[in-house]
């Protein structure tokens, strides 16, 4: 038998098994049930029988007929959360199709790219700019990022191959490995984060508003943002060292030609959204209090978008990231959330509670639960598949063992990003640079694994001294 | 400037000056403000300056910044009214796609197709079976039906201009009257039922599920069917009158090939859908009471589609219908429901109580509805314009004029549909459908006008007293 047809069958197994099977003690039948279907769109994102949107909504399917509750799993597709993500992609598919993204990084060539280890950083900081409104890993990194250090690679006669360690290899590798960084430092900027969020609200009552986020990510983001291009440097040294960044830049941005009407609208568009998101926590520091909704802003930037012309409805529509994005997404947290009115989630972490004992130290706990969060993932060929199997399993344990709950949202935040750095298919842009041909398992694994280890360790020494600086922990 | 300009600043000056405004007795502030994004969305639903989704979320967005309520007009994105509607669509798109609508039609045309007139009925009949599971008339009538007519008409050697008159002035026309009578026939036979239905249950607390719309309609339509072809047919004589109908359909069917695996699949899953959505009334009828929720097996069907085959998910992420209406559909739905949570439909139904006289006769008040409802079509280009812009004001009118609430809502549902005959811009089809060159404005608007008279006169002829007959009234 075909494989996907064998994981098919498992995912239709698994709510039937569950159906008939008792309840465990302390969970309402319907609850379990309703797990059984939530289970098998775990089980359905890790074997991927059917393309991510489908196997949510197969699991939703499931639910709405067996259980009636219709409405009630569709309740995500009108989440803030969900519309955060979906809108902010408008702005992700613009920085693409405007060519914006390609004008900054030439710039950025152009001023400091003069050797290949300086192009690393270039790649870090292009990445940095434009993540706050980029949710979309594989517009940014693969939309934006790749495919101007493949173009740079090449200009340098670095090509896969003989020359690959000429400048390809490092840039290739570093491309992916910043983008990773840079995913955790704003809500906005993986899609997955805000999933994440929706779970630290609903089982640990942590709200991370875009402005919480960004205050307490930014300090060991740029920590890891400055040291994971040298680690990345050092484990694929190039043998090229200087580098005619002048010539690149001057001949990207002749091919650019003058900079369009659109890539202007998305400048203005790019930094309302910014003040909109940032704003509100800047006054509460001086005391001003200003509230505006994130996701309001999000869907204002993508209609001014189409409305001032820096895309039209017609690239929203045919960019298929962001329907599957809204489909998947919304569909799990309507999972989620129901099994959460269920008290499944209270139920979990009962059990937990009861089982397992990580000593009476909640430090070190912590410290447990980041590095099991990291190991993990070189089990999952997607994030959002280890968010939604992991993190409430996380979230239940972490509480039992005395974590403190802020500190285990923001670990959890972090190491969900660079977790996915572990292998090349940890995350979507993953296959797309592994696929430039430039890097081998064993290089990237290797640099991989050190860039999460090391990224692990800075946000307990300087991400967690900094929460506390702050006061929020 | 721009005719497109100007139209956005139309669009943006609407609530603007009602904002500033100050709020008409009776109502409070937020739903006055409220309803100027709403009013936005209708006049730009109707100026076009951006396409549909782009004008309902610019209203959202408008409405979500400045009023603070970003959840509350998301809310039509979790609506079951929504998802009935764009899980459909997939069914739509599977009979394109998978060629089963052709083969129905070539089968009909070979058993009944014999002549020019009988080819419109068949056209009809065609039109009818496919109609329960495909609310995107463009898919049914745009998609399937027109261009197997269009195809029969240039095989009779009817092409547009001085042949036209043989057979394709008839086939073409009758195409898009026949499909202006199905849409009525089925809440899923046209994507504004759900939509118009959301707007009874809000405002005449009229809940009209799958089964009852289908059993209401089911006597009056087929009426309507009947006598269409017909009016048709008088209006736009073909001067052919026999056709080859048997080498038509041998060509059609050798070209087909045997029916595929993805064809016997959609059949399947047509037939759950439709028993699925029957069941419960048919059921009812024999006094067993069975529920089942009509967007669960919408869901589901969709899904079946995507895991048994007959269609891809990519085929459905490409097909722009089922998100454009998704978008504007649960948008519209999102405004409306704050609109009515913020008591603004109360208030209308009052000012209309108060300042319209309809005299004491209800049934004359629903038939003077009823012919205001068709005659205003000619002036809105998109049924679903109509729908958000007059519903609500005829569901205001019609209680305060002692209309059976219940007759209201099932004449407004059909008139909605035969309204759209009108005109060559009535409906989504009918730019496809005129653009064939087939037809002029002049006898276009003729037949349709005849068209749209004779079934509001079978409405109430056949119709009214079916549904005293059924004591729904």
């Amino acid at each position: 038998m075909n494989k996907k047809v064998i994981n098919a069958l498992i995912m239709l197994l698994i709510p039937i098994v569950i159906w008939y099977s008792p309840a465990p003690e302390g969970l309402a039948d319907g609850a379990w049930k309703l797990f059984g279907f939530y289970l098998a769109a775990i089980v359905g994102l890790i074997l991927k029988p059917f393309p991510a949107p489908v196997v949510v909504l197969s699991a939703i399917a499931g639910s709405a007929l067996f259980l009636g509750n219709t409405k009630a799993v569709l309740s995500g597709y009108a989440t803030t959360t969900a519309w955060l993500v979906f809108s902010a992609f408008a702005l992700s598919v613009a920085f693409v199709k405007t060519g914006l993204g390609r004008r900054i990084a030439y710039h950025l060539i152009n001023a400091f790219g003069g050797t290949v280890l300086r192009l690393g950083y270039v790649t870090a900081l292009l990445d940095f700019v434009v993540s706050p409104a980029t949710p979309s890993n594989t517009a940014r990194c693969g939309g934006i990022v790749f495919p101007i250090m493949n173009a740079v690679a090449k200009s340098l006669g670095s090509e896969p191959g003989e020359t690959a360690n000429k400048a390809g290899r490092f840039l290739m590798v570093n491309t992916y490995m910043v983008t990773k960084v840079t995913s955790l430092m704003f809500l906005t900027a993986m899609a997955p984060n805000a999933l994440a969020g929706d779970f630290m609200a609903k089982m640990l009552g942590v709200h991370l508003d875009w402005g919480l986020w960004a205050l307490a990510m930014i300090v060991p983001g740029i920590a890891m943002l400055l040291v994971v291009p040298y680690i990345t440097y050092l484990f694929n040294k190039p043998t090229m060292t200087t580098v005619d960044n002048k010539k690149i830049a001057a001949e990207g941005l002749a091919e650019l030609g003058p900079m369009s009407g659109a890539e202007k609208t998305l400048v203005g568009i790019f930094i309302f959204a910014l003040l909109g998101w940032a704003l509100p926590s800047i006054l509460a520091a001086f005391g001003i209090k200003f509230k505006i909704d994130a996701t309001a802003v999000a869907i204002v930037s993508m209609v001014a978008s189409f409305c001032l012309g820096a895309i039209k409805w017609d690239d929203m529509v045919a960019n298929k990231g962001g329907w599957n994005t809204l489909m998947w997404f919304g569909g799990i947290i309507g999972l989620s959330d129901a099994l959460a009115k269920a008290k499944f989630f209270e139920w979990l972490a009962d059990v937990m509670q009861t089982h397992l004992h990580f000593g009476d130290n909640g430090f070190v706990a912590l410290v447990i639960i980041g590095i099991i969060s990291v190991a993990i993932r070189y089990l999952f060929a997607s994030g959002s598949a280890y968010v939604v199997a992991m993190l409430p399993v996380f979230l239940a344990v972490g509480p039992a063992a005395g974590v403190n709950p802020m500190a285990l949202a923001l670990v959890l935040c972090a190491s969900n990003s660079y977790g996915g750095a572990l292998t090349h298919y940890g995350g979507a842009a993953a296959p797309i640079v592994f696929g430039a041909g430039y890097n081998d398992v064993k290089d990237w694994w290797i640099t991989g694994g050190v860039v999460a280890i090391v990224c692990l360790v800075l946000t307990f020494v300087i991400g967690y001294p900094w929460w506390g600086m702050l006061g929020i922990l």
